[in-house]
């Protein structure tokens, strides 16, 4: 059957996560409910690079589907972007190998973290962004980011709940950047993060950066197995997949 | 009884509008139960600027209203910031004298009114931008915008149902600007506008720029008060109240 790669943006807001559960609004629920409607009746399957959770947001998501059928990439793109809902959009969909893999094949990853720090919280970034108003220094949160990068066992950074066994990971970049007053952003890039993982960072970041943790508590944390080095994990809304690559 | 001028913002996607109505969520009767409570219970009315429509948003309305005794400034705006629904916020609360008031003194209004020109439409600008995919000429529209400065009788873009008489308004500036690829904003400063007035205007300006009616069509139709050289009234979720001015 014809494969298709499609990269795909979401307001996760009104969603209870990306993976199809009982009872509740998800995303992988409301693309294969328009597919099966574009094949006609017939089921399909989507496969994201990962799952995201409740509340948080993709501008950059890949998933993987078959078709019975071959498809225009253009024609299938519209057709998905106009029929999901309008909190859910199509940016491309391209036709692949049938040996394409969204989860399996995938090389990079890059997740944005915003941070709203004013006083009185903007109606508008309420749903983009988590606020936070306790004083927080960037220049430490800076230093102790440098900790995460490389090759590391990142499992005391990983939510119970994952299957997964193997909780190495490679992190290429971490940069915090204040980019108004009132903003800040956390960039992740690495080869894949675990269940949670970057909230679980963004939230120990932040202990950190205000004061509460030392500035080499994540490598500490890391070296010793040591789970009263970490913080909360951060509120889901400030959350956004930005790209997923692959290697041609 | 001591009267406070309070800037607030606000997402107006999950309201029927600013003024209080019967039976619908409005940003009146959100916080004026609020101030209700604040008051142990005694009724409180707000008097807005303007105005603004369902689906409208603001960055900077300003409302006045009196209370029963004399608060603390920033005592004040904390409670209301933080008692109203997060889409809601309290800018700023002042102490005023009790013959201010926000719609005979306001001097100066700034409205903006953002478009995405994207073919696939953001699902993170969808509550906050209109969406227009048909071609437009951004030239054109910053030529026929140029009609609109001055000060004239814009009955032709006022809808039905204002009670206002003298429809005379001074427009001082209007600026097309695309920001990105995928964003125009449309910027108007003016010492006051009618009902809808801004959106039949970005509609008009829109006929235009789309080559549906000729450059000069709002001078015309201003001049000859002929509506068939209007455009249809511009979605609500594109406009933002940003600013309004009062003299000293």
């Amino acid at each position: 059957m014809p494969r298709y790669k499609a990269t795909i943006q979401y307001d996760g807001t009104n969603y209870a996560g990306f993976q199809i559960q009982k009872n509740v609004n998800t995303i992988q629920a409301e693309i294969e409910k328009t597919l099966k409607r574009l094949t006609g009746g017939k089921p399909v399957t989507i496969h994201p690079s990962g799952r995201t959770d409740a509340g948080v947001h993709a501008m950059g998501q890949v998933i993987h589907f078959d078709l019975p059928q071959q498809r225009d990439e253009e024609k299938l793109r519209f057709a998905l972007d106009t029929q999901t809902p309008s909190d859910i959009s199509f940016s491309k969909v391209e036709s692949v190998n049938d040996d394409f893999h969204a989860r399996y094949l995938s090389k990079e990853k890059t997740y944005h973290y915003y941070l709203d720090i004013s006083a009185s919280r903007s109606p508008f970034k309420r749903l983009y962004s988590a606020h936070y108003t306790f004083d927080v220094d960037i220049d430490r949160m800076q230093q102790a980011a440098q900790y995460i990068v490389g090759t590391h066992d990142f499992s005391m950074f990983c939510a119970t709940g994952s299957s997964v066994e193997d909780k190495t990971r490679t992190v290429y970049e971490v940069t915090i950047e204040q980019t108004c007053p009132t903003d800040i952003v956390f960039i992740f890039r690495g080869n894949g993060f675990l269940y949670k993982m970057v909230r679980m960072l963004v939230g120990t970041l932040l202990k950190i950066g205000h004061g509460q943790l030392p500035i080499d508590a994540i490598a500490q944390a890391i070296d010793q197995q040591n789970k009263e080095l970490t913080g909360p994990t951060a509120q889901p809304e400030g959350l956004f997949l930005m790209n997923v690559s692959y290697s041609e």
